[in-house]
């Protein structure tokens, strides 16, 4: 087998790839990638046992042939390459890697012992690819990355119709977004860490959607994914969303990071970073008292609602991780002081973020 | 107390010491800062006990006092505050930190336990100060980072008369660069990790140098900064310069650190990263070889001397760290594959590199 394919094109392959792959494991065939090179090009797969991905890169092959190499030395070696083209070639069972003045021998693995991998090959249903991962990326916070329930690592995807939903909780605050959907999008939850994976894939135009037995399949143009999924039943997420607003604020969102960031410092570590919001007269005053000091800062907001004036204790990260996705003017919405808070973009960009108080 | 001073040189000169006072002591007094203020402005001084730290900032002040913060919360604070004038007041034991809508108070520490800091005065000789800075640079990588003989953990500053040099060495490699020094330059041993906080501080223009009882002082505009000497005798590294020359070639630098890094990938983690380097005709071939396969590259190169060809191994991280310094063209000279390797640039920049190489 001889193959010449752009050195760019195979490490930016090779690059999504040496993510997924472990760079150690106790079976040292997952440390490799499987290359299945056919005329047209290169296929290359990997797994970490909760993501298969295969993908190809566009290459002139002469024959047709499969090996195993080391995942992350054959990324590196490439990265590291002069020139613009690569030729790979397989020798017994050594592959070859010119470029430039560069020549590498690379030892290749056991192809027969390499785990079968299957990958979706036909979408059944569509999403824009930008509003998926935007929205991935929007509620990603919210999912806990501690060991309880396996769910509350997860972003639950929700069929809503002519839209679809993401919506991730951790338990004390939860994260969502909506976005259109053209055609079926089924309810599954898919582990927090495989969604970011699946972020970094995601480009421009669409992403092809489809479900197996326990997993999702993702295609794009260059790249296949079979996502494994995590069972068990999402949370009813609906009861905690506030239907009753009291009282109503808006001001540019990054202001109100700045100052709840600036007064943070001070805060009480040891009290869950605890920061008192003032809603009175048009000013959202913020308070935060620690061991070292006192903080407060005062911000103008346009105000309305029923209520006139109220005080809440919040957590200033989980504050900080509501507001991250909303650009432009953010609209608070609040139901009382011990009830759950929203914070949401007046943007109207689908995005909705649920934050509970903390307790006086 | 009241002072009017600059967001922007308050928290630059904050930033500053931040760097060398430590966040957690068992002593809490050393993790603050002390603030004298005075008609033209605030001084501000920390210590990690090898360098003491002074920082003059300019701003209004109406009545002189002297203070102790915690430094970090301190520095954090001013860090984020918006609007570009920060106004300080001391009221009882708590300082006042006001800016836009922001206002802090922030808890003083005992004034009367902080200890006793000095600061040179006077210069007694005088450096560039950029030329200080990159021979500190140049050279720093050769230090040892690990606990054997103290004077190998730092860089020896060497008067010689109207140059000045600076050496490292850690017993396999050695880096040194001469500088043109005005004034007399004694002769003593930094240790590298203060020399990196002198690099930091280190702006245009000269650098006053003094010398104290076991102590190096250095002046700049805005900071002045006692440094602990490391005592001992540094070892006779001229010894080790080779004087003969038997092969000489000459290539830019960027293109062997790029073949070095390429074919390091393979090299053998437990044999030193070693990496052979052949000369000859011409041609200088690197080759690396290792438990996933081999790798080779060849590169043009201008050659002379009395051998026509030398074959050698060296460590790739030390190749690497030798040209790091060099610009443009690298000069290699060789006495010998068992005799230590000089790498220098052509243009003359008084940086010089020696390498042990590996044995056979």
């Amino acid at each position: 087998m001889q193959a010449q394919v752009s050195r760019k094109t195979l490490a930016e392959g090779l690059g999504l790839l040496e993510r997924i792959v472990p760079s150690r494991s106790s079976n040292p065939l997952l440390t490799s990638l499987k290359v299945e090179a056919t005329p047209h090009g290169l296929t290359m797969s990997g797994t970490n046992l909760e993501i298969d991905m295969a993908c190809f890169v566009a290459a002139d092959v002469d024959t047709e042939a499969a090996f195993v190499v080391p995942a992350h030395l054959f990324s590196q070696i490439v990265r590291n390459l002069g020139g613009e083209l690569v030729e790979l070639s397989l020798q017994q069972s050594e592959l070859n890697v010119k470029a430039g003045g560069s020549n590498f021998k690379l030892q290749t693995g056991e192809l027969d012992a390499y785990p079968h991998l299957s990958f979706p090959s036909r979408a059944e249903s569509k999403l824009d690819a930008k509003d998926f991962a935007r929205s991935l990326s929007s509620v990603r916070y919210a999912a806990s990355t501690e060991a309880f329930q396996a769910v509350f690592r997860g972003i639950k995807l929700e069929g809503r119709g002519t839209s679809a939903r993401v919506v991730a909780s951790d338990g004390f605050r939860l994260a969502l977004r909506d976005f259109p959907s053209h055609g079926d999008t089924r309810n599954l939850i898919l582990p927090a860490r495989s969604a970011d994976e699946i972020v970094r894939v995601l480009r421009d135009g669409d992403v092809g959607i489809s479900y197996g037995e326990g997993v999702l399949g993702i295609i794009t143009e260059r790249v296949r994914m079979n996502v494994k999924l995590l069972d068990g039943e999402f949370p009813d997420y609906e009861r905690v969303i506030p239907r009753d607003v009291k009282l109503r604020v808006i001001l540019p969102a990054a202001s109100l990071k700045e100052a709840v960031s600036r007064v943070a410092v001070l805060a009480d570590k040891n009290a869950n970073n605890r920061v008192e919001f003032l809603i009175s007269e048009g000013k959202l005053q913020l308070a935060a008292e620690g061991d070292y000091g006192r903080a407060q800062d005062t911000l103008d907001v346009m105000q309305d609602g029923a209520e006139p004036a109220m005080s809440l204790g919040f957590n200033a990260k989980y504050v900080l991780d509501a507001l991250g996705p909303i650009e432009g003017d953010a609209e608070l919405l609040f139901s009382g002081p011990t009830s759950p808070a929203m914070f949401k973009g007046t943007d109207q960009g689908g995005y909705l973020a649920v934050v509970v108080p903390l307790r006086v």
